[in-house]
């Protein structure tokens, strides 16, 4: 083949110009100057998404079981001060006193320099680094919160925030969902929407947004359960692996052993690798391209408590597009607290456990004259005691605290019980692995890998400037416009078989463009370049034979195939059902 | 029929807690008290809406044509400065003096009190109108804009708002958009996503929410044009018509008809009506619960010229669902202002137009001289004036504008000359039809409307208390879950077939429900109450004929299918092509 991947600088800017050419991508707000990180997807970026997303549901919502939930980008300040982004999720900031530029701290460092305002301020002030633009002094690092902030309702008392993740939403509904999974675990949640995040100063296109389309899942499990069933499905799926204990080594491994080994903690956190790894190779993307790298502890994220990023080889390097993070029972545990609700689950015991001990009777008649309209509290502190700390054996009474004061309680008041409870089941806080997909980055790899140029077919442009033939060598099932419609010539005898086929195959819900200007092969280039599988071409013989010549891309063959065959043959191949070589 | 629809305010209630007990609708943020205004979609909820826009993308992207586009929640200040929202899109609120609590001014007063503050004052004033809460005296009426704002970036010059609407980024990608259409119209433009009003005090459930989806289509088009050929679809479809020149009549005609005697103003208008009508009767909407009613003058949008919108009746009354607009040249025209950016399209003539009259030619030697740098300025205002402007004849010459400074400009400085030029297009900025479609509103709609109680099949439900039969009577291609899956028995052998049926439909793009516990009876009864047309059940008889029953949830009518059958039959069931008696 003499198609080449133009993985260069070049490269990239020439996918760009072709992406915004042909309606994939657009800087958003373009005719008044636009704003970086933020990008508009156009009629063909706009059906790629939702054919990535529709992979997506079919993968974690169909097959995994997830359970989707919806909800608002606007949440209360609350939610955010208990989960700690409030607090944490900031990146350090210095801006030019000269000429006012911010940029991120880390931009102007190398080599990681954390995230302690007070050492990056050091590590400037050794370095004597000024403003890369003008020269000009920088002012003190400062950690800047990413996450864009707002006012609900009139007054402006109340604060809000846009979800810098999704995830959130999940956790605090957390005792709808599991009554809707009908109180057993485990369980997953997903939900696919927009996250946002205030930048101090994006860059790299699709890649670092402030505004972004994501899909999180959150699988609820019991940590004390031992293996997971589903794993089989995904044993023997074959990984690279940069564990952070040999950061500069790629281990190529199944992942049956790498949880025998320990390199991954547990079966669960491997069975949602594999279940990535499986959705990315379903979206066209190479197994030798992507690699899995776990997070050092420097980079982890508050929440977490162990991440593996699923990483992909792009133009801009390795680029992280999936994070699979442990986050333990941190989040439920933070919004029990912060809302004292509950957020447990149960854990239901195999055989029923016999507990033995002894505790504390409060007796009411002592309690009550003494404690008078508290004497119920008094009883209820009393009883949650344990028994050791009473100091009944030396006759000293035991000491209450009541809002603040404290109280003796002579001995008398309680006694001593021996006790034999059978239980069934005792409450637990469940702990969560979250698989978090950023989209964008996701179809800005998709759309580079599938990139080919072909200098040996370059001719005259629609530009006038003699250019490579460019292809889009897109996954059918993914592909924005399943089938070019052509009628060879505006004539309206063909013109109006292909009109019918283009309503036949929109019918089937397949995506078409009908294209009657031009040579056919310039019409064929057309769809190459925006990554159409098929087409369909309307002659002279289709008047006789009813047949209409179909042409796939990637092999540039040609069949005849009846018109009224087309649009369940096409459903067919781009669902993977059937190729062309079957036909 | 025994069932009854109860369209009382309980029924509204009993509905509710239906939904958020099953999972279809949960207040956001409830375990920290809730914010009022927003909603979360659980998991039934969010299927719904999937498969809504679904049928929306179906109708109006496939069938219609319309382009897709997926932009930023997140807009500079200057759209909206420019689209007029910034100074126009607000409501008038009073608060009271003594407990705060703010009021939508037009909540207090009957009768549609228009837009203006102090004439708004005068009626409060004039009526006595106090805090209904407290009785206190209230605030003077102020104008809200109900955009929520925020910061983009770091330092706080730089302003963004949440779209009140999808419509503008369409708008401002114009060109993009034209140029993707190669150049041609009529094309319309879509987006599904988030709209955000920060409601002054949201109430009615569903129905007036802060943040909401909507799915809006805008239709650029000549309005030279006569006629729209694609409207033969809809020119028979009858409709309910409530024009504003008789707002107490409902008329009943076809929409050919409508357009004949001037009800409706254009075809193109009356084509997104029939659409729009279209669309809803398949959700499973009645028609005889539709109508179309136009704007009173008084009512209007800023930027509308004309608006009718398609109200369903609820218990909440006839509430608006969707808006179909006339925005004229409205909005391309002030961004075109706005940003300087040409925002037009060509209007290419049947035959060439010729174009005699008279211009002014400028003798750019005699301009040298006097304008030096200038000159070429001065030549280029002096080719635009009109030559009647131009006082040669009585030898007094012509006076120009440079810069705030004025010039007098000898008559030997340009000549006066007859042309004829052949011209075969010109440019004209087009005319918009907007369908704008309230999602929640309508899902809202088709949940009260498929929800019958029927007391006579009462019986003891999972909270002890006898309550009476409930059924959510879903279209199978809106509702949720496709199929239930039971295992008669919660046997092994049994439970395997389920499982693999259950894996089947679910590969075939069908979401089910897997349920293996209590009688059959109650599992029916769950899957009707949550709206799953089918349910497939696993007996004894399975492990020997190798089929299940198939239960139709409207009919209660069982068949025996086979079990390799049955996901490719349901999904036919489920796409309306087949019905449960053809089986």
């Amino acid at each position: 083949m003499d198609e080449q991947r133009p993985q260069t600088e070049g490269g990239v800017r020439d996918l760009y110009a072709l992406l915004k050419r042909r309606g994939y991508l657009w800087p958003s707000f373009e005719i008044y100057g636009g704003v970086a990180g933020f990008y508009d997807l156009g009629p063909l970026g706009s059906l790629l998404r939702e054919n990535v997303e529709a992979l997506w549901r079919s993968k974690f919502v169909l097959e995994e079981g997830f359970q989707l939930v919806d909800c608002p980008n606007i949440t209360p300040e609350i939610v955010f001060f208990h989960s700690g982004h409030l607090d944490k999720f900031s990146d350090v900031m210095v801006s030019c006193l000269e000429c006012s530029r911010p940029f991120r701290a880390d931009h102007l460092l190398e080599g990681g320099p954390g995230t302690d305002p007070a050492l990056i301020a050091r590590l400037f002030r050794d370095r004597g680094i000024v403003c890369p633009d003008c020269g000009g002094a920088l002012s003190e690092p400062e950690e800047f919160n990413l996450m864009f902030s707002t006012r609900i309702g009139p007054g402006s008392d109340k604060r809000g925030y846009l979800r810098p993740e999704t995830a959130q939403n999940i956790f605090i509904n957390f005792s709808n969902l599991y009554r809707h999974a009908r109180s057993r675990l485990p369980f997953g949640a997903a939900q696919i929407g927009r996250g946002f995040r205030n930048e101090i100063s994006p860059r790299q296109g699709l890649v670092r947004l402030r505004e972004f389309h994501m899909a999180e899942g959150e699988f609820f499990f019991d940590p004390l359960v031992e293996g997971f069933a589903p794993f089989s499905r995904y044993r023997d799926t074959m990984v690279n692996l940069v564990p952070a204990s040999s950061p500069d080594a790629t281990l190529r491994m199944d992942l049956g052993t790498a949880v025998e080994d320990g390199t991954i903690t547990s079966e669960v956190l491997a069975h949602f690798m594999g279940a990535t790894a499986s959705f990315a190779t379903s979206l066209g993307i190479a197994q030798e391209r992507t690699r899995f790298r776990q997070h050092l502890p420097s980079e982890m994220a508050h929440y977490a408590r162990d991440c593996w990023d699923l990483e992909i080889s792009t133009s801009y390097g390795w680029v992280e597009m999936v994070g699979i993070a442990d986050r333990s029972a941190y989040d439920l545990t933070q919004h029990s607290k912060g809302s004292g609700t509950d957020l447990s689950a149960f854990r239901r015991f195999d055989e029923p456990k016999v507990i033995e001990g002894t505790r504390l009777v409060p007796d009411m008649k002592v309690l009550g004259p003494i404690f008078r309209g508290r004497a119920r509290e008094a009883g209820e502190i009393i009883s949650s005691m344990d028994p050791s700390s009473a100091g009944s054996a030396i006759g000293e009474g035991i000491r209450i605290e009541i809002d603040g004061q404290h109280y003796d309680v002579p001995d008398n008041a309680y006694r001593i019980e021996s006790f034999r409870d059978v239980v069934h089941q005792e409450r637990f806080v469940p702990n969560v692995i979250e698989p978090s997909f950023g989209m964008d980055r996701l179809m800005f790899a998709i759309l580079e890998h599938s990139y080919f140029e072909d200098p040996n077919r370059a001719e005259e442009g629609e530009s006038g400037k003699v250019e490579p033939y460019r292809i889009l060598r897109l996954d059918p099932g993914i592909a924005p416009v399943k089938c070019g419609v052509f009628p060879l010539l505006n004539r309206e005898d063909l013109s109006r078989i292909a009109r019918d086929l283009d309503a036949d195959l929109r019918r089937q819900g397949l995506q078409t463009n009908y294209d009657a200007s031009d040579s056919i092969g310039r019409r064929y280039a057309r769809m190459d370049e925006i990554g159409t599988p098929f087409c369909a071409t309307v002659d002279h013989d289709s008047l006789k034979d009813g047949c209409a010549t179909i042409r796939e891309r990637d092999t540039q063959m040609q069949k005849r195939i009846p018109l009224k065959d087309i649009p369940a043959i096409v459903k067919r191949m781009v669902g993977g059902e059937k190729t062309f070589s079957d036909m």
